[in-house]
């Protein structure tokens, strides 16, 4: 039988603390939900939207006697939350998260959740560019992985619980340690990121023309930089709390480039199909699944 | 008055050649359509689809008494098929391309078409990844751009006609030369292709773990990659017809790109921020057009 939690209190009342929220409420896993934020109006927000049933601006009243606490802040601030409610947990309640930087955040709360309360690390690999609980959908996680980071300290019935939770919201669950997650998503999501900021700047910076040459740009273009559309702010973070696995992603991208870079110089056409191929192979075989 | 064409031949009847057939024929700009090719299959098709009325796979014998001619090859077998036409294109024919490099097919161009007939480069700027005449519709470049680049020699009256039938096929025409064309597009697509490609082998390089991490890979980097399932063997032309400005394009990314991992390396917040933010407000700024 799936799990059921009285209170659940989700931190954060944004695309994925809202989507959580309504997937478990159309599940009946979950009884009162609570909702903890900054702005009042985007909380008020989700009452009206039936994401929450109330809510406070007070994480410490917000998390007492909540049998399951989702903190789903962004991810630099997650550290200082899990200091402030730390404190105001109830005995055996549930903690987890959903930061895409998994590394920095599981070792802060590891030192920060007293004991008699469980923590578990959890990122579900889904979302929009889109931000705010008017985004939110019940239906967000379904279909999608969600990543969970059990540690040598993680209680065996905690784990299962939180497992059960991002399977009944449709998500495949993938255990994995922290540092493992943290250089596949650099290399998936935080890498890809990068690059498309610096490419638009890139092309932004092209001053040899009178006219601003991204009026130039057509779909591809325009596809290939979307991701250049978010947050700033969270990608910073990002940054700067997965620094070494970029870093390292980067440098094997900027090999990888050079290369190629050195194949066109050339005028190397064999070499050049040959890169694009396999490319074209590897990026059909991800969508074609 | 817009021109009317007796006869067009389309040399080459894939997405882009197919769809300006029937952008021209919706248009009543066009009597008979011959379509040239080397695949019978597809050009049957072409037929049966109404692209075409009728087709050849001798170039020659397809240019005979046409009014207009487009060639519309891959971009590499242009000036191979513009030798295999002179002899036998019509005084007075207009001859025009849709390559994505403008100035080596210019040039090319320039010195084998014969004197008597009219040769103007074009570029619709406009394409899916889909290729072959089944991909092909009539609306394909309604409200994209259509570069044409006009030289000294381009006569007057030519470069009117070909700016009449982009415009009716529903384009902003845009004129300029073809080594600005060229360096515009290294920017804003060809460039983008060489980081897709790379960036989807660099990932799949990742052996550290057992498993290919390309599957967890989320929409944003399927987004991301899509150019990277584009056709290897035109972006290989592309690579070595557009070289120079394509290396010159490579190595303002990479300069670009090793500012900011200097900025990741060092941790410095404000100067990721700065640099992810004016991206963000770059790439807002076409979309919201």
């Amino acid at each position: 039988m799936e799990p059921y939690f009285k209170k659940l209190t989700i931190i954060g009342v944004g695309l994925i603390g809202g989507s959580l929220a309504m997937a478990l409420r159309k599940k009946g896993m979950v009884g009162e939900i609570v909702g903890v934020g900054r702005s009042i109006s985007n909380l008020e927000l989700a009452v009206k939207l039936d994401v929450i049933d109330k809510f406070t601006t007070d994480p410490a009243a917000g998390v007492m006697g909540a049998d399951l606490v989702v903190v789903a802040t962004p991810v630099a601030s997650m550290a200082e939350m899990m200091k402030k409610i730390a404190p105001y947990l109830k005995e055996g309640a549930l903690v987890t998260d959903v930061g895409s930087v998994k590394g920095a955040v599981v070792k802060e709360a590891e030192k920060l959740i007293p004991s008699g309360v469980y923590f578990i690390g959890g990122h579900p690999i889904a979302g929009t560019e889109e931000s705010g609980v008017c985004a939110a959908f019940p239906t967000l996680f379904e279909k999608n992985r969600c990543i969970l980071t059990p540690t040598a300290k993680t209680e065996r019935e905690a784990l299962k619980k939180v497992k059960e939770i991002w399977e009944a919201a449709g998500s495949e669950v993938i255990l994995m340690d922290a540092e493992k997650h943290d250089s596949i998503l650099a290399a998936v999501s935080h890498l890809p990121h990068v690059i498309a900021y610096s490419l638009v700047n890139t092309v932004d910076d092209v001053k040899d023309f009178e006219e601003s040459i991204l009026s130039y740009s057509a779909g591809g273009f325009r596809d290939f930089t979307r991701i250049a559309s978010s947050s700033p702010e969270m990608w910073r973070d990002i940054c700067l709390l997965n620094r070494d696995a970029i870093i390292d992603m980067i440098t094997r991208f900027e090999k990888s480039l050079t290369k190629l870079k050195g194949y066109i110089k050339e005028s190397n056409g064999h070499e050049i199909f040959k890169e694009f191929d396999r490319s074209k192979k590897a990026r059909d075989s991800i969508v074609k699944k």
